[in-house]
């Protein structure tokens, strides 16, 4: 496995894959790799010639006063994961290579980013289709996967790549649980023990949620106050939202005819955690 | 030549040139065009093995009180003189097929934009580096043009391939004119005759701060009122902006020590016209 550190480099290597025809999968991740991400990296690896894994903290989608410095970090294992798991590249390039000291330019989405995690994070998704759009440019892949754990950013993805027409296939990758069914993320490790066993109210809630819904329950309000009573026995947990959307435009729903996601995120002191499902009526 | 509608026959066209190994060029263009495209086209063709024009009057680079339904288009001629320059592959495609009835991402350039025709012309250069990082994807060019009579246009695109990293080598093509000056435009046939005999001015204001410049002149100011009087001259002829500015940054200049671009916009009843020229100390 060849280690990129210089996006020049990574560019390089894109270019020669281009003109030897070669396919070229690629998984973008934060690092500190678990068992969701490396779901992913199979899933490109069984889908392409070439396969390039980057690991970077990106600290254009984190706001002043989010978790940037606090985010987990463990070069070697992710070194080890990727090289297991049979990625011909890990880039892993600095902040300041990546983004010029006048940097001006970003890509912005304007309607599926307006709710949601968008709330309580301007800026986040502005900061994520800029530096995809940026690594899309230098892996140059054809194939592309992204978790469906982070559903928001999964949809705006897609419409990026829809609305500038980036020559890049998405796959989607369902979400890896752990066996007490809170949904695989780096930013699990940060929670205490405490936490850690009050985390698994997000799962619960979304089963509360998929259960009413098999017998029969459309209504958002009602499925939405479901999922708020599973949520609320955690005492450390602080709701941030509970949502009923259109799975394709994310506008909020009232009575589920179409596909809908509901779309959790909770505060626990030590992490915030998302969680989602989607309901097929 | 072959002629391409559809923004995904492009894409595969694009595509099999890149795992054919061609290096393909790129011109942009609105249609109408003149002799200023023509030497884009030629530059082009002598830089790559596959020569792509595009002919798309964007419509999101116009303001609603702009002049995007009048602005000039001839079809015919401009596929006869694509044939006639070399080109392999005119691209017009539709705008309901370049844009989504929901299209939700753009590309903003924040800093470089702000100033110059950024002011009179709010939105139109997310329009344009939107359209620029559209054609890219859908052509994949490794070498396009672009005109050095759009100075603010070219250093915001030169700014975007910079900041979104994309694989694309940018040259600039000096301005062409008519045999008076005026610097060559498709909006140049809007103007009447009385309109054209006075839109010399441009090129006569640049002229006059060349001189000044030339004879040692540094001051901003004094060089702008230069302008200013060589453009007054003509009646029909309202002063939009005359800037100098620093060519890199656009930054305002006080006294020119660094290459400064001087760039102006006068407002004609019947078209808006640009003109520029580099100072270099």
């Amino acid at each position: 496995m060849k280690i990129i550190r210089h996006p020049t480099d990574m560019q390089r290597w894109a270019l020669e894959q281009r003109r030897a025809g070669a396919s070229v999968g690629f998984v973008p991740t934060m690092g500190y790799l678990h068992e969701g991400h490396l779901s992913l990296v199979r899933l490109a690896r069984a889908r392409a010639e070439q396969l390039v894994v980057s690991v970077f903290v990106n600290p254009t989608q984190f706001a002043p006063n989010e978790d940037f410095t606090k985010y987990p970090r463990d070069w070697r294992r992710d070194e080890r994961l990727c090289r297991e798991a049979g990625a011909d590249v890990l880039f892993a390039p600095r902040a300041e290579e990546m983004y010029a000291h006048d940097a001006s330019v970003s890509v912005l989405e304007a309607r599926l980013s307006a709710g949601l995690c968008g709330v309580s994070r301007p800026g986040h998704f502005a900061g994520v289709c800029t530096v995809v759009a940026k690594l899309f440019n230098l892996v140059l892949p054809t194939v592309a996967v992204f978790g469906e754990k982070d559903a928001q950013q999964l949809r705006i993805i897609q419409r990026m790549v829809r609305d500038l027409n980036f020559p890049v296939e998405l796959v989607a990758c369902p979400i890896v649980r752990e066996a007490d069914g809170l949904a695989m993320s780096s930013r699990n490790a940060r929670l205490t023990p405490e936490e850690r066993a009050q985390a698994t109210c997000l799962r619960r809630a979304l089963d509360a949620v998929e259960h009413a819904f098999a017998r029969g329950e459309r209504d958002a309000d009602a499925l939405r106050k479901i999922a708020r009573g599973a949520i609320e026995r955690a005492p450390l947990a602080r709701i941030d939202y509970i949502e009923l959307v259109d799975d394709e435009s994310l506008d909020p729903v009232v009575l589920i005819e179409q596909p809908t996601l509901c779309a959790l995120a909770v505060n626990f002191p030590s992490a915030r955690l998302i969680d989602n499902t989607v309901l097929r009526p």
